[in-house]
């Protein structure tokens, strides 16, 4: 029993002497004496699930410590938080009792924190030390701290001056205004975002193309002349497959550019429009370089990826006259059982649809082979064609999320497979591999 | 759309040619003819749930390929998988119709995936080559596969052969053999394994100390004499804590020696005693060199650490008259909420105890400090005392898993203190940290 020699002491100073006396700064209220300190009274669960929004943009371990803050400030009473990676902000008011002098930055994740650690409590109490305003923009404001009180726990956090946090993002001139359902651009970002190009070089394929398009879908059978009306569509392609969703095009939308929503304006609103967050409306502003969406009392504004999309139209395949229909879970299942057999890397499964069968096999030098076949409903002749397993797995979860039937429209071993499950409006493209 | 150019192109090749013919080889059946495949028909069930025991023990990314293998051989027409990582064997036996000849070794974690993955299925049907016992022992036996169908899905797995497998573990002399309930190991396992140093160079407390006591408990009073009966305990240190479990002796252990179960072993066990797999009783067999466990088809073997376990009972605290009572929940729920400011290293903790309350405080120079109280039955003079949180976290849920009071017995600031809690025979020691 040798103690802790590793730990070194520690040494707790006397609480802080900005504590609350009790008064706080009512609504409306004339603006209270410059030397009291200024103070901000917030409802917990608001302030929490605000927090938790928050946290989603902020990054840490950057070179630039206040992008780890949450910045919270006073805006007609009430209490505005923003947080930013410098593409993104996101900004959300939540209603309290709140000084107008109330203006500071903290880390987000220490207040998340706190926010899931401390005792219970229907409200949180903090304030900023009466002499910060002085110091603004002096060094001395550096080391100046926040009290918060949650219930009998009370915390000081280390501030930076919110005069350093970056603007916030603005149109250049009036942009694009139109509303979707906020399921409706969650099930786009869904349906197509296991595609995005993680490929920093490609970086015009590291997001999602949100564009308008002519024709529900890409045609399969050369007589088709397409639509005339206009639709919405999501594509994302990582060069290896393609996912679209195509959904209704809003009003206000029709003469909107292809923009590319960059992937972590994706990943963030795809967790924000679903679940115990999920809005009934977005309203969406946007401009070739800045993309803002907001409901509620949140707003998030992400620039947009600077850079062209390729013409993925003039690579559809057009001409896939094999077409085998199968059932996806009955696919699935079978196909997770064979890949036991695939190493890490490669994971290459082959396909044989003949005579109303599809025989799955791998074959991996190393340890073995598998096979097994499944029902499919295949007339034509005999095509065998290589898979990526993982982009298989991926393309039938999103082709049919629910289970159902998926189709295969195939040409040779060679060339690009559409493919069509349940989900209305969902459309893939596959390359084969070697096999 | 590039194709997928890093994927190398793969080959399958036709089935094997020792596909079932549907004769099986019956239990008590005669030998069957040399030339024919030897077959082995298993519950699945049975053998998912042997196979995900098996890989607890074996090892892969070693050295040694086979310690990523299961041996499957007959044994009276069953079939029995071992695993082992040279340290430890397990050793199952599984109902089944096994060709007498049937002995083979192929990697644990294929099986199990093959297992988890392929489509449902009452029985699996495996078969060797005929010609793999000719082969034995020569190089050509090494590109033998083993052939596995569950249902509709079949895979060729390549073998290593069994003639390659390290042997069992064995007794030199009569071992001590005794019988404990396998819930009252499982419980002096859980309490007590969390305090086992991961510190290499000092080897002899890598595992759980378990041996006989002569005393329920370590007595805190100086009136204690101890009494006469003897007690087993499982005892584990880190140098900075420990925690032990005292349990009533089983007949047939009161000469057992004291021995140091490797923290591998204490880990394998304490998985397979809880939960669906629990055994009413286990028998176990042991000398100083070899601890060897079994119950209903199990049997796992391990050496035991060959070093001596520091006598613990000289460093005990006997005489910690400053005796502090909270309620665990409260004491972890203030805890987790004051070092939320703490940082990753060195989260020390300080407690003052006095007039019936303790303060918990942080102080963290980077980020910020925080404070809370909580009731406390205390009336001695006031102490400070400061703790590593993780440490404290850890003695909480050990000493208290249901909640309940936690009782501190306190010296000085500088000296172990001892903890104890609603969980009968468990005692905590915990070094203070300098704050």
């Amino acid at each position: 029993m040798g103690g802790d020699a590793l730990s070194p002491p520690i040494n707790i100073p006397p609480p802080a002497p900005h504590a609350t006396n009790g008064e706080h700064t009512m609504k409306n209220e004339p603006k209270i004496a410059a030397t009291a300190t200024p103070i901000a009274v917030i409802d917990r669960a608001a302030f929490s699930a605000a927090v938790e929004k928050i946290k989603l943009v902020t990054v840490t371990r950057d070179i630039i410590p206040i992008l780890a803050n949450v910045k919270l400030a006073a805006e007609a009473g009430d209490l505005v938080l923003t947080g930013t990676d410098i593409s993104m902000d996101i900004r959300i008011r939540v209603p309290g009792e709140v000084d107008s002098r109330f203006s500071t930055t903290v880390p987000v994740s220490l207040l998340a924190s706190m926010c899931s650690k401390s005792p219970k409590s229907d409200r949180i109490v903090m304030s900023l030390p009466a002499a910060q305003e002085d110091n603004t923009g002096d060094n001395a404001s550096e080391a100046a701290s926040a009290r918060f009180e949650f219930g009998k726990a009370v915390f000081w956090l280390q501030t930076i001056s919110p005069t350093d946090f970056p603007e916030a993002k603005t149109f250049k001139a009036k942009p694009h205004r139109f509303a979707l359902p906020g399921s409706t651009l969650w099930n786009a970002f869904d349906a197509v975002k296991a595609a995005i190009s993680t490929e920093e070089t490609r970086y015009y394929l590291n997001g999602v193309y949100f564009h308008l398009a002519s024709d529900a879908t890409y045609r399969y059978d050369d007589d088709a002349e397409g639509g005339k009306s206009l639709f919405l569509r999501a594509t994302a392609t990582d060069g290896h497959r393609l996912y679209s969703q195509t959904m209704s095009a809003a009003k206000g939308s029709l003469k909107m550019p292809g923009v590319i929503i960059p992937s972590k304006a994706v990943n963030v609103l795809h967790k924000l429009l679903k679940g115990k967050f999920a809005p009934r409306q977005v309203d969406i502003k946007m401009d070739e370089e800045l993309f803002v969406i907001g409901w509620d009392n949140v707003q998030i504004a992400t620039k947009l990826v600077d850079g062209e999309f390729p013409d993925y139209g003039r690579v559809m395949p057009t001409g896939n006259d094999k077409v085998a229909t199968l059932d996806a879970k009955d696919l699935n299942d079978t196909l997770q059982a064979v890949t036991v057999i695939a190493s890490e890397r490669g994971r290459a499964v082959k396909a044989v649809f003949e005579g109303g069968k599809c025989t799955l096999s791998v074959n991996n030098p190393d340890t073995g082979a598998a096979s097994s076949d499944l029902g499919c409903d295949y007339e034509g002749e005999r095509i065998e064609i290589g898979f990526n397993a993982d982009y298989l797995t991926s393309m039938i979860a999103n082709a049919c999320p629910a289970g159902g039937d998926i189709v295969f429209q195939m040409a040779s071993a060679s060339d690009p497979i559409l493919i069509r499950g349940e989900e209305n409006g969902w459309l893939g493209v596959l390359m084969p591999m070697r096999v």
